[in-house]
């Protein structure tokens, strides 16, 4: 459906994954829709230094359902009923009012859930260099995902060669990069996830010492007791509640925990209670919750560490791709009943 | 009750404060008794390179409850059944077998409840050398706690001139000096407490900006939205439990928990639920526990500063000192009903 004036004005349909209202408790496939009416003009409007782009892979990523809650303070960020979500993507520039970016660029940043977006903070949109590896790869391990396993990793749990790495949700986009990167620098590693399947992932695709199905764990005291006789020196903590009590016993001295994420506590009407935080104490624990976005300085730095690592197969990277935009409501809402395998991507177009 | 050979073989009488038995809950008086039936020979055995000590003031610390509940693991110290609780004291020399002290030498660091000690772990014993303040300080201000509170505030806090600063139990020995170093660094500076007569020190001898009294708050969040109406920097953490939970809801991003002590905790059957960890991740929260044990090497550095400030009357310190060993067991459990105004002191002798 092109229409309008000449070649710069041409029209599209463009269609959107629209938000209809803040949620409580678990997002639903139908707390969205897919609108197909919309159009857009293929041109940044005069005077924007902003950029169009064509989306070409969305992200879905657990904070996500964070943006589907009621703001909870003027600080904190909602998707706005109405209008479409938005999240990491990988997109290719169509018309450029800005001089860092020009026609055909690929960039990686955040975007709309939609097949065009006009982009108008393109403060943190980063330039794609290099193109030898999947595109998609920019959702995840060379996008927000890998920045953050590498920040979180290096900057906040301080590791040694030798250490002892716990790591939940470990089959996850983070997780999994998260434990290559300990194995890489000569740690002992242990990654619970909520499947069989993703279970004999991480032993046998991306060579974790050891993994545990928390689902079938009665005590995770007990089973982190077995898997670290001798205590956790690193916890890369992405589920919260439980999990967190349970490791909170099973630190060692001077213990280190990245906070990156809590996914059991996003869709919860009434938080769980963590009742160990006293063994803090005990064994002065250090414990940081971080973002990505206080590490784009380190984005130079981890490229040249990962991409080396991805062309010579010493860092494997799974993707779960959804195809079409229409898929995208329920491969998000899939990641918070644990659906995906590996990073779950929507690809909205080729190229 | 003197007995025995020569001078030197010389046996006194030696009342002891002693541990009755592993307590759950809150320790009461008579979880000790005293035992006047003791007698200790004034010197050092042969071949020991330890100590014989002459107690002049014990130290009731909270950490020290903790000593009375059953080791949660091969790591953990508890007292002794049957043997004298034990804690920080400022003792003098009466015989050594270390030629790191000799007899007459002032020294603080860890002794037993009794009259007189033999100390054979010598190794964080400290000698004193400014002896121009109150000896008891060396239990206090310059002991333990203000190492505690110095290590905790300028290295775990990072503080910086400006910063929002909230205390909880501000008025205990920790406390009441975290405070006065944060406004000396010129922060703004809030306390909680537990009495109106610690409110009015806090705000009066202490000079804190604000102080509450959080048995008075039906809703501890609502009160520190009140003195915080743009957040807090840094947490100085004494209490865990619900007051942690109301912090969590008003840290500043970047927002800093020095985790010292968690006392409303210590005595808990069942441990207290903390719900807002979560809450860690919007604001990208650094908690962090700490012992001062860790710092000795900032002790020197840490006289520099204090002592000056002490003679010049910038610092204030204040002391509850009970008279007598006898009065000791009633003095360390106070400290977990909150009677003590001020570092608990227990004087056992004149030098």
């Amino acid at each position: 459906m092109a229409s309008g004036g000449g070649d710069n004005e041409l029209e599209v349909s463009n269609k959107q994954v629209i938000f209809k209202n803040y949620v409580s408790g678990f997002p639903k496939e139908s707390d969205m829709y897919l609108n197909t009416n919309g159009t857009i003009k293929l041109k940044v409007p005069e005077g924007s230094n902003g950029l169009l782009v064509k989306n070409l892979h969305l992200s879905c990523d657990p904070y996500m359902c964070n943006l589907m809650k009621k703001p909870i303070s003027s600080t904190t960020n909602s998707f706005e009923p109405g209008s479409p979500i938005f999240g990491f993507g990988v997109a290719k520039v169509v018309d450029s009012g800005n001089p860092k970016f020009k026609k055909g660029d690929l960039v990686w940043g955040k975007s709309g859930w939609e097949e065009y977006s006009l982009i108008t903070d393109v403060q943190n949109l980063l330039k794609i260099e290099h193109t030898d590896v999947p595109l998609s790869y920019y959702t995840g391990i060379l996008g927000m995902p890998g920045l953050t396993a590498y920040s979180g990793f290096y900057d906040v749990c301080s590791p040694k060669k030798g250490e002892y790495v716990f790591i939940s949700a470990a089959s996850g986009a983070v997780g999994q990069l998260v434990g290559q990167f300990a194995k890489l620098l000569g740690c002992y590693v242990v990654g619970s996830a909520g499947s069989k399947e993703k279970v004999d992932l991480l032993k046998n695709k991306f060579k974790f010492d050891e993994a545990f199905n928390y689902k079938e764990e009665p005590d995770l005291d007990a089973a982190l007791k077995r898997y670290f006789p001798e205590g956790i020196d690193i916890y890369f903590e992405n589920v919260g509640g439980k999990m967190l009590d349970a490791v909170l016993l099973n630190m060692k001295t001077h213990g280190r925990i990245a906070v990156c994420g809590m996914i059991s506590q996003y869709n919860l009407e009434k938080l769980e209670g963590v009742h160990n935080l006293v063994h803090m104490i005990y064994k002065r624990v250090h414990m940081k919750a971080f973002v990505f976005s206080d590490y784009y300085h380190l984005y130079p730095k981890f490229l040249d560490l990962v991409l080396p690592h991805i062309a010579e197969g010493k860092i494997v990277y799974l993707e779960d791709i959804a195809e079409g935009l229409e898929s995208g409501p329920a491969a998000l809402v899939g990641l918070f009943s644990g659906l995906n395998v590996g990073k779950q991507v929507v690809l909205v177009a080729q190229e």
